[in-house]
């Protein structure tokens, strides 16, 4: 491989991790709408069988290379940084 | 807002928790590709300045609402996935 086609696949990593950041954001926005939506309702703020699930989804879909452990490692990051949005709930602690 | 409309807004995160497993998953194939090509020529295996720049080029593009060290946080954990998918690379600490 030379080293233009090397750097047109790194090129593709930049490109990937932008799409990577729009999404957490777009996340962490439906995070907060929804802890907003929560907190005009009688409804526990933070719901650990609901990430659960989220993450058994993501188990379903995940074809790989990465294996199951180190996509749940890497969204629980992501989860966790949602509950650090959430200004009304002041735990921060994930039960997953 | 409705029940139905907390529905919604939880199907969407659904959905872009799918989104991000497919781009983390296609950056594991594309790391795997660049792995592959270095190992083909004489190139160090393992690049923190290039990981440094990835991050700095991260946070140029991040409207929030996560704030920079919650990005930088997350995305270190994804390229250390990176780097676990090496074998060839015997070394597995992010250097950035």
């Amino acid at each position: 491989m030379s080293n233009n086609e090397l750097r047109q696949l790194q090129t593709r990593v930049d490109d990937v991790n932008l799409k990577i950041l729009k999404l957490i954001n777009e996340r962490g926005k439906l995070i907060q709408d929804i802890e907003q939506a929560k907190g005009t309702q009688e409804i526990h703020q933070y719901d650990p069988i609901s990430d659960r699930k989220m993450l058994d989804n993501i188990h379903d879909y995940n074809n790989g290379p990465f294996k199951k452990s180190t996509i749940e490692h890497i969204f629980k990051e992501i989860f966790k940084a949602g509950l650090e949005l959430n200004k009304n709930d002041h735990r921060k602690a994930l039960l997953v």
